[in-house]
């Protein structure tokens, strides 16, 4: 098959380059060159519209975790969305819209069999990372699987402004429960009350979050979505019920550190038969599509806001990811490469 | 209905006298007098033949969980064996044997509705309490319902020569898993590799028990049936496979600290994508008598090996309950009150 579009002989991409020390800096990645792929039989080559910026990589930047190996010297890993350029695989033509695990690229090949190709409805590209794409499936999963959280129930989201905590609560919303959000700042809690619909928003920097937790939950936590961990996760489990569940999807208050806070009140879960368990989307892809097409024909109903950070140009994804790390972000933080 | 026998007008009973600070000592409890109790319509009066000493009492015993309330001034709770002796309820008559909560008695008054009454051919009393009792009934609901173990995986039990540690052993085997314990002292080590088939155990007491794990479970642990908490938690997390689940069903180590220790493994939750559940067998009622009907078929196959540490007389159960928490019974620990 012809391709219909002159593709440039280089590319730019970027490097990991080195394990950082406490919070990453701009110099452990490495804007660099390499050549825009040759596609064998079966592949695709998609030219990269948007980057998703998530809190997972600074794990994988630690070497531990379970996403690598990634090691210094790697084109950075990350999912993003495009568009196909040229293919030799028959399900696929150019301009089709795709969305897979891309790497830091600007054109990527791509094996066609198991490829998602995104709906022709779904614009910005973008929304196939965040609220009908991995963010609000992590929720779907992490809500619907290993929660399995319960019409009625009162539902705590630590990192409630972010992409998969803004999922997490409208999800909860529509599956009938009661949610109340945790979030660095004013301005957050109330995008997450205005905008995202929860039932109410703790604002973790005014302090004392054990205090503010007894009141606004008197009624008790049936199921906490913890994307935090730390000393949020021990103050939460202060007011967990019988029978509560944890589900555990991203400790980002620990990545930085060298010694993880160890958890202090893990008496909890004999005396009150919790459960708490961690649990990554990548371990339960024969739901993700399952969680989608649900997202999908929510997002088509007006039932799903969202709120996307957007880092112009595909050089910027190190600063991006610097400042999702930072929570500077609001709701999902891409890049846009192109489009 | 007339009595059968001749029942005195007063009997024994221990009182839970003081919250103990650290260890307990024999003085938070006070041999007392009390009226042998009269019996209203639908009830059994029942005379004690066995109780069972069991580690959740020194749980109990602090004020927290959930068997309270416990105050000081009550009769101390507990589970017994023994015979009916007087019966205002149709399904039973003098001599049947029954098992419930009896509470430290020589004399108990209990409802007939829902009473367990014990099959003739289980002899002594004492195995209603251990081997076919709430001990084995707690290890099978920990490894099916909370673990949900699976054929040929590896489970590590800890307490591993005590009531409920020594059934994990015996079903995981029975279950086709590979089975490894931990207990203090060669001995212990010794009866649960030797008697009850273990295929290793580890002495904790040796030291570095994270490197004894490392050696013994090469192919990592699936799952862990977890009676003592603390830092045997904390080494065990060090060797967990992924989807590892671990069972809470004690903390023995951490029952006598005024400040419980603090889980430093935390994160292997999220790395693993491990499940991790405390569980309580009064909270899985529905699966009790499922359970003993499987237990009771293993131990009349001869398939349930078992040993008890039996103190004798009524006013020793205090003595045998100090016995217990630090750790000088072998199997189950009961008191023999008659018969």
């Amino acid at each position: 098959m012809m391709d219909e579009v002159t593709l440039p002989d280089n590319q730019r991409v970027i490097l990991f380059n080195k394990r950082p020390d406490g919070m990453p800096t701009e110099d452990c990645f490495l804007l660099s060159e390499a050549p825009v792929p040759e596609i064998a039989d079966g592949e695709v080559l998609v030219k990269t519209h948007f980057l998703s910026i998530d809190p997972y990589m600074r794990n994988a930047m630690r070497g531990g975790g379970n996403y690598g190996p990634l090691n210094p010297g790697d084109v950075m890993i990350g999912r993003g969305a495009g568009v196909v350029v040229a293919s030799r695989h028959a399900d696929f033509k150019p301009g089709d819209a795709v969305q897979s695990e891309f790497g830091w690229r600007e054109y990527v090949a791509l094996k066609g069999d198991g490829l998602r190709k995104l709906p022709p409805d779904l614009e910005p590209l973008s929304l196939s990372l965040g609220v009908v794409g991995q963010s609000a499936a992590t929720a779907w999963v992490g809500l619907r699987d290993v929660a399995k959280v319960q019409r009625g129930e009162t539902i705590v989201v630590s990192a409630a402004a972010g992409a998969v905590g803004s999922a997490v609560g409208q999800i909860g919303r529509i599956l009938g429960c009661r949610v109340v959000g945790i979030a660095g700042g004013l301005e957050k809690c109330r995008h997450a009350v205005e905008d995202l619909g929860f039932d109410t928003c703790l604002d973790y920097k005014a302090g004392d979050l054990s205090g503010q937790l007894g009141k606004a939950v008197p009624e008790g936590i049936d199921v906490y979505f913890d994307n935090v961990g730390g000393e949020t996760l021990d103050a939460v489990l202060e007011h967990v019920n019988e029978e509560a569940r944890v589900a555990i999807c991203g400790q980002i208050s620990q990545y930085n550190l060298a010694r993880p806070r160890p958890l202090e009140n893990i008496g909890v879960l004999l005396a009150k038969g919790v459960m708490m368990q961690g649990f990554r989307i990548g371990s339960r892809l024969d739901r993700r599509d399952q969680a989608l097409e649900e997202l999908l024909g929510w997002w088509r109903d007006g039932r799903l806001e969202y709120r996307e950070t957007v880092s112009e140009g595909f050089e910027t994804a190190p600063a991006a990811l610097l400042n999702m790390l930072s929570g500077g972000n609001r709701g999902k933080q891409v890049v846009r490469v192109t489009g």
